[in-house]
């Protein structure tokens, strides 16, 4: 039987009640971190907590109690007998009264669940996807329950035959993947787009920014087109090269050095 | 004891229960629709249907049931006794497997509610907020439960002493308000934002426009400034007059003609 934490207590998952009148499910108004178990443990589950904070901050949330969650985590591994685990930790601003304004004193809702980690899915075949990435919006910047977007746009890049997606911003720059950060190989250096191009703060681009040398630079569609190698950096994908970009061959069409390298500095 | 509609039947609000795994949850998958029912009644529920299987649409939902929907508000509002009303209805696309793929067949989750519809709210206090409406967005132009940037809006309004925000788009165009539409009164030309600048194809917008002779037009913060009157429109609120803007009196900052004749047109 599959359990998962509900607030204060580990539950049966099919047992776990969201209320109706939850502002995550009305309003998607909370925040979510997704992250890695391996062996049992968390991985950087303090970075993680300390993102979910920033995000909380943004919506004036109440702090997400990360002892607490720390214990919800380690609870839910234990119950379901995960060692290599899809965590999710979902805070949002729990029930409210009908609208938008918020209650005075919220209540959040706290969720984290573990699943089967998949295999690492295979190299990319990325498309550019229609949908823009608005860099302008404090949501670009945190992860929040409001992730329509992310799945409209993986959407889009399955319906014309790719499987990962790449966001322009509004401005036409390089934003990110679906779910995902991008590190771009031009020559020997390694360019991620700027947060301020839109995109999440993403702890394994940190990683590789603070281990590897990524350089933080606005890119545009070009940069992708002529990259020797790009990848989608997530803290459950880790490193995904992408292979192919609308159809074309990505540097020599084949998983490089680079990939390799970020893969071993994680 | 409030009751509300669950999927296929009515169910007391407190044993209501949104599985975790729920899309709408997790991601804001899915669209709703708030509307007003009167004297037992709902107003314009087939044009709220229908906006409601355009956003489905967008997103490759399976299409609302709307005969079912219909019964549902109905025994929604005969079994909580009230008459006037605030009804929501909720479209999911159900429980999926981890990640943002959606499930191969959906099963939507579906939640009707209803609440005593509050007295309306007094004239506005606006403020124009720095959060910036996305008119490039496919999300723009849906009622999706991503709708955590109008709950930002609105605080950020609320933060500043105001009662209600005015949206700009990415490209400096007015688009919104928190959670309705906006006629603009100049002279006796009464004008709103065109559905490219990033507004919902609101249901009291299209009457007016209908009705009273609203024209689209793409709208600057000058044009704000310099309105004899500013309306708020929407299924809930009606007709909502804004006397004042970012401090300062629109108009003579009082409700003036238009919102008199919007009113009475709908």
């Amino acid at each position: 039987m599959s359990m998962l934490w509900l607030d204060d207590r580990l539950i049966a998952a099919d047992e776990a009640r969201i209320d109706p009148a939850d502002r995550g499910f009305l309003l998607a108004d909370g925040v979510f971190e997704t992250l890695r178990a391996e062996r049992g443990r968390p991985i950087d589950l303090d970075e993680h907590l300390a993102r979910m904070a920033r995000g909380a901050g943004v919506l004036g949330l109440p702090e997400p109690p990360r002892a607490r969650i720390a214990v919800a985590v380690a609870q839910v591994l234990a119950a379901n007998g995960i060692a290599e685990a899809a965590l999710r930790i979902t805070w949002t601003r729990g029930v409210g009264p009908r609208g938008l304004a918020p209650p005075v004193e919220a209540r959040p809702t706290l969720v984290v669940t573990a699943s089967e980690r998949a295999s690492p899915p295979p190299p990319a075949r990325a498309t550019t996807v229609t949908l823009r990435r608005n860099e302008h919006s404090p949501l670009s910047s945190i992860k929040s329950l409001a992730y329509l977007e992310q799945v409209l746009a993986l959407r889009e890049a399955v319906a014309g035959g790719a499987d990962e997606a790449i966001l322009l911003n509004t401005a036409g720059r390089v934003a990110c993947a679906s779910a995902g950060n991008l590190v771009v190989r031009q020559g020997e250096r390694l360019l991620t787009p700027p947060l301020g191009d839109g995109v999440l703060p993403g702890i394994t681009r940190a990683r590789l920014i603070a281990r590897l040398g990524v350089v933080e630079a606005s890119l545009g569609p070009a940069d992708l087109v002529q990259a020797a190698e790009i990848l989608v950096t997530g803290s459950l994908v880790r490193i995904r090269p992408v292979v192919t970009l609308d159809g074309r061959a990505v540097g020599l069409g084949t998983p490089g050095p680079a990939a390799e390298r970020a893969l071993a500095a994680l």
